[in-house]
């Protein structure tokens, strides 16, 4: 299990505005079973298996063309961690026990 | 008003656990009285004006050193809106908006 | 065709220097006859189509852990134009266009 | 002296071709004289000092505006190490000795 944060930006949108995209993207993962996800102000952040991931990032990277940008720049951080199980959750209890220590 | 989303990555730590070094970043924004802020599983998500959020990262960037990293790669991403004031609420309100149509 | 910029970054190494796991994320480009790349000092910036892009991109990150990384943060940006067709040339020579008026 | 990558992308703007506020960010840096830089295909590499560095990304973000943007996101990468010099060059040279091994 991976967590991946990703942010769709479309360009020459004819408004600074661009939820619209941003809510397209977000409707490719409402089927999806296999991932946990959520929104943030500055992308989205999902946690699975890498593999599907990229696959999402692919269709919701594609979303926003079928919306009407003819340009998008998509930027993607992954996390990935192989020696111990981590999850959305686990990493930030993680920095919160630190926290109160 | 501007939104940063700020990532710190310690490079050559003994373990690959970093919670600490995410935490002693955290602590330098807990005295700071004009901004609002919040962890994800993936970065730090502020908000404020330009200057004091790009001081702020090198703070933040700064206290991973002092927390005994050697290295350290810090990813910023600033989304920053003149014609409207934008805030990470009323982000996220157009994206829950759009989402409902 | 779409133009990626990929930074592969191993935590939890022994030392800070990493120049060892970039090489053999590089290594996976060397056979792949569709794209064309280029290192740079802060990432491999990568010229192709994006389904054949983000399989590259997981093999490349995939390679850090082959190379004995336990966790690795993987930084992707994607520019894809679908109006007109760019490259990585293309892209340098209308900013140095812009650059001369 | 640290190594930072910035990207400028201006969102809104009529077109979905943004060459001309990619040269005025450029522009910002032709007077500095304690850094070096290049232009890449996916964005500016600059090296320098780390407060002077993060001046300048605010001085490029801003020129985005200047130049007509409404909104602009900037995507900023910092790798900064205390242990040893490390420079464009130095970097791209430890790859490559690390490709002919």
């Amino acid at each position: 299990m991976a967590i991946m944060d990703i942010g769709i930006i479309p360009l020459g949108t004819e408004t600074p505005s661009v939820s619209k995209y941003i809510a397209g993207a977000l409707k490719v993962l409402e089927s999806e079973k296999n991932i946990k996800y959520e929104l943030t102000a500055m992308g989205t952040i999902i946690e699975g298996d890498l593999p599907l991931l990229l696959s999402l990032a692919q269709k919701m990277h594609d979303s926003a063309f079928s919306a009407g940008a003819r340009r998008v720049v998509t930027t993607i951080k992954i996390d990935d961690r192989r020696d111990k199980v981590t999850t959305i959750e686990s990493k930030l209890e993680a920095v919160n026990r630190e926290l109160e220590l």
